[in-house]
């Protein structure tokens, strides 16, 4: 008769202890977020499933959970809606439609959960949160150098004094690619293999260029231009064709930027550096931790991705945070702050007799004005078991009404951790609380 | 080319002032229900179809959003997930689960959307969200009077003041249609027609009950019983059958206890509330106000749902608030705060020359890091042209940094409120602006 009770396969339920965690990491990027003049922007979990199809990909489409049409349902199966995948889409969608009602220079943040059919593994989910920075409505390289300093003010709030954001162009990979001889058909192929050398090394990347059709020449070649790009600025130069110049320029530009901010300590050339999605035309980033595999984020400039909604481009870049891989960093290292709340409640207001419950309702309810977390126990159990339910888990402080306090109009208040108690007029009970909790800090 | 941009039907996106709206709202709600010791929990947006069906009667399954599976996708139609299309469903699937690793008395508040295959209309919307506080326990009526306070002062803290909390209970509705011969099986068609006599008066509830296929002299009957029931209560209790004067007892138990809580002046007596969920089992709460078709939220008892699940019951009653319609509301009134944030940044910082962009972006730090909202003009255009897109947004201050001021460490700040400047040393700047906005109030 009982039914599955745990969630759908690669989905999380979160407790309390894992939303007061949650709610403090995203908490401290919105706050850092604004203060570089984002705004936030929320959209629907569902899109029409043709705003997403081809905007991530042979991989992506597959990967896209697809939503029965309403009404024929499963006698069709045809799906017409779609879970959102990533923000970036969505909010083209939305700068190409409210235009008009949105600033030239549109900076927003969002963060939001994206769903994706990938095959659940250990930190892989098919739910999970993304916290968004974007800034639409221009090409200045100062645009990329402050989604790099919000990123980096905002791992920094959060204790982060290890990360690395490497940086590239998708122009100047192109230049390069073209230098090293690997024809255009294959630049997306050969770009796969690139982003594994930090895994697999140069030997295992050539093996694998070679499974890919990119003859050893060319690899072999490619390797080495990687090897001295970046580390001679006018050797860098001979080795790009103009388009691969103008990029190199453009990343020059930007690390001068970021020079005067929080990123430019961060900040590294990383010309290998490929980014999976298609949609990025100049600068690319990605942050790492040395203890993490994968990145904690990624992003890069986007000029054609609006342009395919609103038929007329619009520049945009930006930089996405990946929610649940802070969080796990942030578990691992003892990262959170020890004051986030651990309990349901700050006091619980017991109930000596079950007529005197109205009197513990109206006292909570004092206690509740000052913003204190009250919970009222609902039934007049023995005195001892009601304070030790409160002890179970851990409230600290469990206040208590008798005959003899409604009577005096005072409550008594039992300080669990101290194990002391102490009585007071009802009007002061929440004062005392209070500083006891300030005590406990 | 350009693609449809709207969002799918039914959903909306939500720009910077929507979501300020939204997130002020939902801060008063979580402090009040935080209050009350709730603690937050979230489940995931996808539930496996079949915890889903058959929770929510027949109309609810043919509304539930269902996803195709993974791999077989189109072509073989079949679906084995869906959107999540409540927050009690979930809540009672999750304290099966998590059983052991919750107390005994589980308070949680959950605010998050839900998704409903419903036809678009009017304030009608598929993507909608509630915020549901629930006790699950215990059966005390100290529960029913403690939800009900939580939702009376989270409304009246959004500054409500014309609410009315209508409450009924399923065993005295059950009770009194038996009294009124109306055959059991006929009981659910029947409260269909009763749920509707605030909107269409006694004649057109009897109308509707006889094409419900409910005899003309049980329908009489059945309005003339509500004439009587909670007028008087010695002769309601006459009315009832013995199940009947247990509930309608435990009604009295309910207004008793909220009588000293912020509910009490709130509560009304409403023997004709049915409500549509078919999982209720005990007192039924709908929350109205004056100007508004529909209700505001609602809420019950429902002992038998967690058992669905857990094969044992777990006694539970909550109270939904639906955000939607409370931002409609408050809207039409103009019930949100003047201090709410209407611009994207406190201070435009302006670039005079490209070549100063480092400096203008140092000082924005310095700014930022007393948590003022900076906004970095990214083009070196015409200053006149900066000044006025800050003017454009609303952004009161406009700090700017020319030859003089990087050489003597200052910053010039113009206030385009009062149309005043003057110039500060960098690091006192910040102090300024915090100053002139704390004047503008």
């Amino acid at each position: 008769m009982a039914q599955r009770t745990e969630p759908a396969r690669g989905m999380r339920d979160f407790l309390p202890a894992d939303i007061r965690r949650r709610e403090y990491v995203i908490g401290v990027i919105k706050r850092v977020y604004e203060r570089y003049g984002f705004e936030p922007l929320e959209t629907p979990a569902v899109e029409n499933l043709e705003t997403l199809m081809g905007k991530y990909g042979e991989e992506g489409n597959q990967l896209i959970f697809k939503i029965l049409k309403r009404g024929e349902h499963e006698a069709s199966g045809q799906a017409d809606l779609a879970l959102r995948y990533d923000l970036t889409v969505p909010l083209s969608r939305v700068v190409a439609h409210y235009q008009s009602k949105l600033p030239r220079l549109f900076k927003r943040y969002q963060i939001q959960p994206v769903w994706r059919a990938d095959r659940p593994a250990r930190g892989r989910f098919r739910e999970f949160y993304q916290c968004d920075v974007d800034a639409l409505g221009s090409t200045s390289p100062v645009i990329e150098a402050e989604v790099c300093a919000a990123v980096s003010d905002a791992l920094t709030e959060l204790g982060f004094n290890d990360f690395t954001i490497r940086i590239n162009h998708r122009q100047v990979l192109t230049s390069i690619l073209n230098t090293a001889g690997i024809s255009e058909s294959l630049h997306g192929t050969a770009l796969v293999a690139v982003d594994k050398l930090d895994k697999i090394g140069a030997d295992g990347v050539k093996t694998e260029m070679s499974g890919r059709g990119v003859e050893a020449g060319a690899a072999e070649k490619l390797l080495e231009l990687f090897e001295v790009l970046g580390k001679d600025r006018e050797k860098s130069r001979e080795l790009l064709d103009s388009a691969g110049v103008a990029a190199f320029e453009n990343l020059q530009a930007i690390f001068a930027h970021a020079e005067d901010t929080s990123a430019g300590v961060r900040l590294r050339f990383d010309p290998s550096l490929a980014r999976g999605l298609s949609y990025y035309t100049g600068a690319i980033f990605e942050i790492t931790v040395p203890d993490l595999a994968g990145s904690l984020g990624g992003g890069g400039r986007y000029d054609n991705l609006v342009g395919m909604f609103l038929g007329q481009s619009v520049p945009a870049c930006g930089f996405s945070l990946g929610l649940e891989r802070i969080l796990v960093v942030m578990a691992e290292r003892g990262m959170f702050p020890p004051t986030l709340a651990t309990t349901p409640a700050d006091v619980m207001m017991a109930v000596f007799d079950a007529k005197d419950t109205p009197h513990a309702l109206r006292v909570a309810g004092l206690l509740r004005q000052s913003g204190l977390r009250v919970l009222v126990y609902p039934d007049a159990d023995k005195i001892g078991k009601q304070i030790k339910y409160a002890d179970s888990l851990g409230i600290p402080f469990v206040a208590i009404l008798g005959g003899n306090e409604i009577e005096a109009g005072t409550v008594t208040v039992k300080n669990l951790t101290a194990q002391t108690q102490a009585t007071y007029d009802q009007a002061a009970a929440a004062g005392a609380i209070l500083e006891g909790l300030k005590q406990r800090g």
